[in-house]
């Protein structure tokens, strides 16, 4: 606080604000430097996504710093671990936001499919509402592609983008950029102008608070997807020009969500004629029973993905031998990285162009 | 990231997950528990928006507490000073997000303002532009109360709400629970139904990087008010059911966002027929060369507020004096707090009630 009342206090005097470290500072050749004002530490380490730990080192100012090689154009979370404990960087407004373990961002931009570009934008919007289903009060984003007009014109498919466990409603749109995404596919004229729905993704919140058990787990599938259906889904058509068919919706999401997606795409009602998973914690068969090949003729598309280093990938393998043996149709893809945001992003961008054709 | 895994793992194969500390904990006396796991920290500190720092005692499983006395209701920005060096809470969600200093947040609720009641809820869209004026890419807020529908119905006043320096287009509602407050206050019916646009505030975005002088303040000033009248209003009154007169248009803002409030409320074209200003950066009096009683005829309200601690009370009592001696009609407000959020949520709840009337 007392920093801030200094440098606003030095906007009105017209004085110099004492210079803070800059932190993270993304170089012209993409290297990357990092930096910490701790001169009591004894060791600081960088924690990155997707690059594990690296030491830092101590200058005489009591900056410790850490400059990388540099590195492909993506957000990368990251912590400092400042004698053992992790921490954010405390100059750096940009957050990968989490609900039990929120990390700093960097953002080394190139001509990714989530770099802002001067193209139109769509909105978002955050709707706030009690569900009676999963007894909280929570919200939902809504992104409208850009000349979406509430009053007249088109009316536009909706594609349902759930979050992993431990994620927010603003995770999609404030880790996943999908809002970026989805601006930049459409100026492009890769993707069709759709609504995409990012709702709270806990049919039962106490998964957040563990312990848990199966039946907790069972719960937080299906009742997300009574949410999903009797909540979400309703105020939706109602407030949006959409439309309202399952072949003009679309499921997809992450890890939980991927999961999420499966089972609320391949149980009834069949409500989306579009079925995608990344990184999918797949439902354990007894959910998806009634499976048979049937199911074909419901769905345009069933895409599933999964990184060769993610601790899911097993699992995926497993879900897509049982699509075989039922006869339904799928697109596997066995993608690089791990179970992180950079794979994601990749799968929204590979996904939102096949949707809604 | 490691920890994450674990807990999506543990969510898979139904183990459980190991029990992170749990901070900050608001008990049911409204003491709160700050936790922080730092085994090899030397000293552990506490610094609370309001109350300045407290040690933190270390247990035996290198867990650093720090339970509080009952706290008032309210939300509190604080940090952990760890050897000297100050941090976030690294399992608290809840961000005092700030482009500069971003804290975390606890909310000891209560039957405050800013409390989330099961009233109807208004919705917040956030647009995204490129702002020739300022040269940047940026976004802009927008609340629409309960019952707000683009189709058909009534048009709406609008209030205008500027941020303070340091704080990034979403402080009035990550923060400042603007949306909350006006949920709130028109569900009790205190005040009248209106939109809410909070725009970034930097007119010169470099002001946020210092160093500056006292030319490059001033066009922060001047030209944030051509982004608001010539970028901001223009884009609401297109694509918003609002009234576009001056009678039907209120500016406010804090710190920063004050004095920028004054100006563009108290200079021409005169745009805004409701002007406040919360613990404000009062412009200089040169700024505000052409003002005199004159603007009586044009003002509903010129409503100014100030916390008795706040570091800028001086300026204000001096801006006071000037508005005295052009005989220019004006509320004047000596609060009880200092520059903090607390004060600025209140100061919100207490303006809200007195406009369009």
């Amino acid at each position: 606080m007392r920093f801030l009342q200094l440098l606003a206090l030095s906007s009105l005097v017209y004085a110099q604000a004492p210079a803070p470290v800059r932190s993270p500072e993304v170089n012209a050749d993409r290297r990357v430097t990092f930096r910490l004002r701790a001169p009591q530490a004894r060791e600081v380490l960088v924690d990155r996504e997707t690059a594990g730990r690296a030491p830092m080192t101590k200058g005489e100012d009591g900056v410790w710093t850490l400059t990388t090689d540099p590195l492909n154009p993506d957000i990368y979370g990251y912590r400092f671990v400042v004698d053992g404990a992790a921490f954010m960087d405390p100059v750096n407004a940009m957050m990968k936001t989490n609900l039990l373990g929120p990390t700093s961002a960097v953002h080394v931009t190139g001509q990714e499919s989530w770099d802002p570009r001067e193209v139109p934008h769509g909105s978002l919007t955050e709707h706030f509402y009690e569900s009676k289903i999963a007894g909280d009060r929570r919200s939902v984003f809504v992104y409208t592609p850009p000349g979406y007009d509430a009053r007249e014109g088109r009316r536009y498919p909706v594609l349902y983008l759930l979050h992993g466990f431990s994620d927010g409603s603003d995770g999609w749109s404030t880790v996943g950029r999908a809002h970026v995404i989805l601006d930049n596919l459409i100026a492009d004229k890769k993707a069709l102008p759709m609504l995409v729905v990012m709702p709270l993704g806990y049919g039962e919140p106490a998964v957040l608070k563990g312990p848990r058990d199966p039946d907790m787990n069972r719960r937080n599938v299906t009742k997300q997807k009574d949410t999903l259906l009797q909540e979400v889904m309703p105020q939706v058509e109602r407030a949006y020009r959409v439309k309202a068919s399952a072949a003009d919706r679309a499921i997809a999401g992450l890890s939980m969500g991927g999961g999420q997606s499966l089972y609320g795409g391949l149980t009834a009602p069949y409500s989306f004629a579009y079925v995608a998973s990344f990184s999918g914690a797949a439902p354990e068969a007894a959910m998806l029973d009634g499976l048979d090949e049937s199911i074909n003729k419901k769905l345009k598309l069933l895409w599933i993905a999964c990184g060769k280093d993610d601790f899911l990938l097993k699992r995926n393998l497993a879900m897509i031998d049982m699509l075989k043996k039922k006869k339904v149709k799928h697109v596997w893809n066995e993608t690089a990285g791990a179970h992180t945001w950079p794979v994601w992003r990749r799968n929204l961008t590979e996904l939102a162009p096949q949707l809604f054709r």
